[in-house]
């Protein structure tokens, strides 16, 4: 096979290089930048996973190949993957491509350094500092510290995962109470106690059980029937931990549950912190970019009394996969005390630079990749104003849709959503019964209870995915059967994309 | 100011956005991917960190940017950024620019999706599988789990911060050994204790710390005067630990010290783990690599009776950050078992494929970036045999270098390389003794007592930084004042390099 020549390897070549990264760049351009965001095109190429190893041939061999056959990898590659950035892509809590953010990961690429010193990578350590110094401004703090973590939770589901930023928060909050902690371990300390709402408890308890402390260091404190946080269980929960014989220090509120979108109390929770001198932990990697509108910031009042607060510019500002910032109120060198080795003889104290401005050591994983650039430069081109329309305008677009939603018979809100998370439940046509007739909502709960409603949504996710015409997430929550969950996170939606998902549902759903 | 104003998001306008990556794309090229590789180009323009603030102008505004602005931004962030792709560029263990790397970076990055389920991810989530499979080949396995991680270490210091993938394993080791201990903590366990080399335990403490175990928790073992691990002092620190109480669990050996390069004898110490039941952690993140080659994967003979491995691609192979795997001989599904919720209701179990192509619940930090399509796509091209021949003609570069340095009087070897780091003192020509001579190497160590020997280097780094020459790091080691540490891992370097490296620092110190 002359075609499956081994390809040089193109190291100290330049020219070769610069040439295939041309071609590459012409094929994300074609591919994913112009076909990946037309609503024209499918937002998926469903594939079974046996079919999809044969067509991608994804072995790697002793042998090279062409330059012709990587083109065409790379182009299958784009292809049988899911777009993203479509206008029909609702399934995550991101979507959408925003080009100078994109053009920012592309340079942050190509420039390949680590987040670690000021030495290799000087512009970024410089420009981290002011993109978290804004961030923390737009928390309410006119100091503090911080730092880009690497965890996200970008995926659809109860089920969350623990974030680093969250772990990190954990970890500072013990350690700062429990300096100790970090030489002797937890064997030397009292059993400690953290408390979440139910709404948020999976993606803290695999923290806690990482971090050593144990799921059970977890207490559960109630939420309402609209996800929030309820500030009088949580007082109760800390009684109940005190009395027996745990040692409460940190309370995890969210600005934004995954799946209703839901924004906890933190005035009223900041209040049983201080009562309690517990550390107050806001999870706002959902919520957090809600504080650039000044319409809708009034969800997060109560913020700055936070101790440290994740926000994760990736999604609701399309920032791009990774960009997680935790923020800490704390101006007394906490992080670099918790996370360093405090080896200080290790560090090289010759340097002809203020050695402060290496902030690896800040951080348990240590050298990081640069996750700044792509969220200045989208700042830079769109300024805060334009992030701040891109939020009010999903906000919009959200109350749009729960509008055209009440006036279908076809659809159901599973409540009012007050984010840009719009949960609803697809009626197909033979369980509908007259919407507003009197026996409407006792017909609904029966649909529920006999689990017939909840059996339609994977239905008709398997068959847009397998239309390719859209995708948008499912799942049960609490008492509720299967619903849908419809995020407005892509900047480029417009009302159109809206009923789009409605007729295509009504469309996918009407032999049911 | 008509030029400041604001730019339109280009939200949903693809021909504005693929003109603007167009330009930026431009300038990727221009900038990075032919000077930033040219040895005739500057390596690093430094300026003091208050200039460079102001030269880049920072602060993020209301108000967006023209789009002529944005362009001269990502030239300025290039412009004043270390060129880690430049063949003078060695500080790091990673450097150099690989093209089909890149190009599977750019891919990745436009796809911006995460590898958590099928249903998002359906090409990576099988990709992953195949370049983990292969990866796993090599240490020797023909089943086992695994997973990319976050974390990896790429800077230059003996302080180097624990990777993710490290934590992981120490995690899965308690967790194998008291599975308790996900639910009620490290308090319900007795006290436990791990070991790694004397060369290591800063990595380790700092995920020992984080995991709650404590750093008293990491037990000390000697190294011998090359950095390997001494197995029979392995065997002494057990039975000491368990003297005082404590269980053993885990040895963390290492493949390939950060500073002199050096592989522990994994044959003995995994000899010692089997006797004492202990799970064997193999750091190979750097030296891992030379797995690929026929002539040196004698290095780490004996990994295979790992427990687990943690290899980082973006070192020598220059994958490209991050790029960093953690190898698991486990056939059991501890990694879900581990760190999954083990909430399975709430997993959706109707969708419509195998739920088990949904590898998101093994890891702590859930959601996670593609880390697998630049490492696939650059073994696609160059083959097995071409990352082979990579590895061999670094440690060819590296003995060459040895070689020329030995011939030459204003240079010390801290000792004979085994692997491609190369640690050597400058010797100035003031401080020159005659090479040979009865009283040379008694010298040598008076000048290292005086510590007029380890004032060198940074004096040295300082002027290559300011003139733009080079970079290479320093850094004292045990008993051993300042030295340099050359790092051969760009493929692109030729012997030209290597003759300049020695030329340059002749050159720059010349008068000391």
């Amino acid at each position: 096979m002359a075609d499956s020549k081994p390809l040089l390897s193109l190291d100290g070549d330049p020219m070769a290089a610069e040439a295939l990264l041309q071609d590459v760049f012409g094929i994300v351009v074609d591919e994913v930048v112009r076909k990946g965001t037309s609503a024209s095109e499918k937002v998926c190429e469903w594939k079974e996973p046996e079919e999809l190893k044969q067509l991608l041939d994804l072995e790697l061999r002793g042998e090279g190949e062409s330059q012709q056959q990587i083109l065409e990898r790379c182009r299958a590659v784009i292809h049988y993957s899911v777009k993203t950035c479509h206008p029909r892509f609702f399934n995550q809590l991101f979507s959408g491509l925003d080009p100078h953010a994109l053009a920012g990961r592309i340079i942050t690429e190509s420039l390949n350094t680590s987040q670690y010193t000021y030495e290799i990578a000087p512009v970024f350590v410089l420009m981290e500092e002011e993109v978290l110094r804004k961030l923390r401004a737009l928390v309410g703090w006119s100091s503090g510290d911080g730092v880009f973590c690497p965890g996200r939770r970008p995926f659809f589901g109860l089920f969350k995962g623990g974030s680093i930023s969250n772990m990190y928060a954990v970890n500072l909050a013990r350690y700062q109470r429990y300096p100790d902690c970090k030489q002797r371990g937890l064997r030397a300390l009292p059993p400690l106690a953290l408390f979440t709402s139910k709404e948020c408890h999976y993606s803290i308890k695999k923290g806690a059980a990482f971090l050593g402390l144990g799921t059970d260091s977890v207490r559960m404190v109630k939420a309402d029937e609209r996800g929030k946080m309820i500030p009088e269980d949580l007082e109760r929960q800390i009684s109940l931990a005190e009395a027996e014989g745990a040692v409460p220090f940190l309370v995890s509120a969210t600005s934004g549950t995954t799946v209703l979108g839901a924004f906890d109390p933190l005035e009223a929770i900041a209040d049983v912190c201080q009562r309690h001198g517990l550390w107050l932990h806001v999870d706002a990697a959902w919520g957090g970019s809600v504080l650039l509108s000044q319409t809708h910031r009034h969800l997060l009042n109560g913020i700055q009394r936070a101790d440290s607060v994740a926000w994760n510019p990736h999604k609701l500002l399309s920032a791009g996969l990774q960009c997680s910032a935790l923020l800490l109120r704390d101006t007394s060198n906490l992080l670099k005390r918790c996370h360093g080795s405090q080896a200080s003889y290790l560090f090289q104290q010759d340097k002809f630079y203020d050695v402060a401005l290496d902030t690896g050591d800040k951080v348990v994983q240590c050298g990081r990749r640069v996750d700044c650039l792509k969220l200045w430069l989208m700042w830079k081109a769109q300024g805060g104003q334009g992030l701040e329309r891109r939020v009010d305008q999903a906000f919009a677009l959200a109350r749009y849709l729960v509008e055209e939603l009440k006036k279908r018979e076809g659809f159901e809100l599973v409540m009012e959503p007050e984010f840009v998370n719009v949960c609803f439940w697809f009626v197909p046509p033979s369980l509908r019964g007259k919407k507003g007739s009197p026996d409407y909502s006792e017909r609904l709960a029966k649909l529920q209870r006999e689990a017939r409603l909840p059996q339609v949504a994977p239905v008709l996710k398997e068959r847009m995915v397998r239309k390719g015409s859209m995708m948008i997430g499912y799942q049960p929550h609490g008492s509720c059967g299967n619903f849908f969950r419809m995020v407005v996170a892509n900047p480029a939606l417009t009302r159109a994309d809206m009923d789009f998902l409605l007729n295509e549902l009504e469309r996918l759903g009407q032999d049911l």
